[in-house]
């Protein structure tokens, strides 16, 4: 066993506390790596509150996390001692699945072991997140960070930009597509300089008009305030692709309302179940479509495309002792637009 | 004002009466049409009923008919006197809307007129339906029945067969799809007939093993039984397009685990609406979509199609004084697969 440090909750609080965290040794195809920066993600915060239904005691969050790698096992071919690599959300996944082998290993039929809160496939035990110094994992599920990408603000492409980056290719979203983002945070920021980036005119959706200013610097032709009839009444119809990443459960039918024919409402904010009034499918053949991260071959692709277009999280960096305040603060909405903990106060 | 004779819909039971209908004088853009055969649809029986929370004492319906045109207004140029047309389930648009400029006026944005039921967009009179010997409308949507196509068993191609054809086409299901259609009925059976001729591998999903015969005999290369938790397990994740024509109220979740990655699941048969726990959708980035009969363009190529392939529904044919028999049998799913009126009857 390796030992190492990390924020680990006890209580459903987000009162973290500094403990030892155990690692594996390394196998055959693992490799070790020192986390660097990892960010807070609000689905951190739903583990912590255990709405996922797990105990949470004993729970290290952190599943997009940009690190070094310290040490390979001997089978390891991916990556070498120094090298800057970047985590995701899953570590592993059967492998042979057709979900794994359309590179889809985030949907694997045996289902992928998460970051944080799975279970080894080899072991048993319990993963443990990347809030912490050091990460342990098959060198398959890590991936070369490119050069040129600053390392802090690359880690939350590895949960949000992947969230997004995902269904907008399935969608076919390029050159003159009418992409709308619903909400404006960790997930959605990126949704913005991505869609831009693939070359498609974007509308902010909002409830309210704060955040017009930073939705244009981001990219995005304007932003509509999803509160003012009148203003969502010029949405009407107009849009492909809307990627809802609000988290709050709320009614879809103001959105389906703004797609046009054979539009797509992805929803990623995960509000569990929702009630779906069918007839407002059926008028335009909208599809309603939800996923989550993405495979290693989405994942690799997305992250070329990130630095080719210089695209990373808007950040504010914290020291990992002050992650209480990055989740309470995310907790009431109050960041632009992700937290990343820097772990070298770890050490 | 013309008359004709028709079976029309007093007290929201299945007993019509023989009464004499008016039908508009033409306008320049007009045509008569003497009624043929009319196809007997699921959604006549929910409009009896008033399901769709209309008063049916007057009611006509009918909405996928053939017949024979007798009449046309001065600026007609679509159809001459003679010609065999076929009717559906829409006889007017604004013609404006973005609907209507992509050729699905039956999403028109202020409302397709149906062809029963409806309202009239120039003198606000309700629409009667094609349970009658003679039907007046706009001849941009009458459709030319293709040469060597069976009138009779052409006529459920207008609203059965339209709805099934729509959604294939909008899902790219071509050679090598593999395509499930849940519930062998009017739409069913064509939506085998047309996923076959379209070159996909078809499956029949059926709550019982009855029309397994039936299923091989239209095309499919299997039937499986969605009752048998060992058959649905064979299903799991192999398709790329469920067209499901159930119309009672159900569970999607059964159906959804069978779609793989990217599959869509098509709800026609309009059990309104649905509970729809979203992660069903998330892992494999599924989507769920509705639609409903089809515009113009679709109509014509579909038409196109189905002459080309011999492509009819498989009807049993009964005098027009016998759609009481008709519309009862059909409400316990006693018809394999669609009832068509012959309204010769009624001269």
């Amino acid at each position: 066993m390796r030992t190492t440090t990390g924020w680990q909750s006890h209580d459903n609080s987000t009162a973290l506390r500094r403990l030892p965290i155990e690692r594996r040794d390394l196998r055959e195809d693992d490799i070790a790596v020192r986390v660097d920066y990892c960010g807070v993600c609000h689905s951190d915060l739903h583990a912590i509150h255990g709405a996922v239904g797990k105990p949470t005691d004993g729970l290290v969050p952190g599943h997009e996390f940009v690190g070094t790698v310290t040490a390979t096992g001997p089978a390891v071919t991916g990556s070498v001692t120094g090298d800057r690599v970047a985590v995701g959300t899953i570590v592993d996944s059967c492998g042979v699945c057709a979900m794994c082998q359309a590179g889809q290993e985030n949907y694997c039929y045996e289902g992928a072991v998460t970051t944080y809160g799975g279970t080894d496939r080899v072991d048993g035990t319990v993963t443990k997140g990347g809030y912490s110094r050091e990460y342990v994992l098959r060198d398959k599920f890590a991936y070369r960070l490119p050069e040129g990408i600053d390392p802090a603000a690359a880690a939350p492409l590895m949960c949000a930009g992947i969230t997004m980056w995902e269904p907008m290719r399935a969608a076919g979203i390029g050159a003159g597509s009418r992409v709308a983002i619903a909400g404006l945070g960790g997930l959605g920021h990126l949704g913005v300089k991505i869609a831009v980036a693939l070359g498609a005119e974007v509308t902010v959706l909002s409830r309210t008009p704060d955040k017009a200013g930073d939705a244009r610097k981001l990219g995005a032709a304007e932003l509509l305030v999803t509160t003012d009839e009148k203003q969502l009444a010029q949405g009407f119809g107009r849009f492909d692709l809307i990627m809802d990443t609000i988290s709050a459960k709320h009614d879809l039918s103001p959105l389906l309302r703004l797609l046009g024919l054979d539009g797509t409402l992805s929803v990623v904010g995960l509000p569990l179940e929702v009630p779906v009034p069918l007839m407002n499918l059926t008028y335009g053949r909208k599809k309603l479509t939800s996923s989550g991260t993405g495979g290693r071959k989405g994942t690799a692709e997305m992250l070329a495309f990130a630095a080719e277009h210089g695209i990373t999280a808007d950040i504010e960096l914290l020291p990992s002792a002050r992650v209480e305040e990055a989740l309470t603060r995310l907790e009431r909405g109050d960041v632009r637009y992700r937290f990343v903990l820097d772990l070298s106060d770890l050490d």
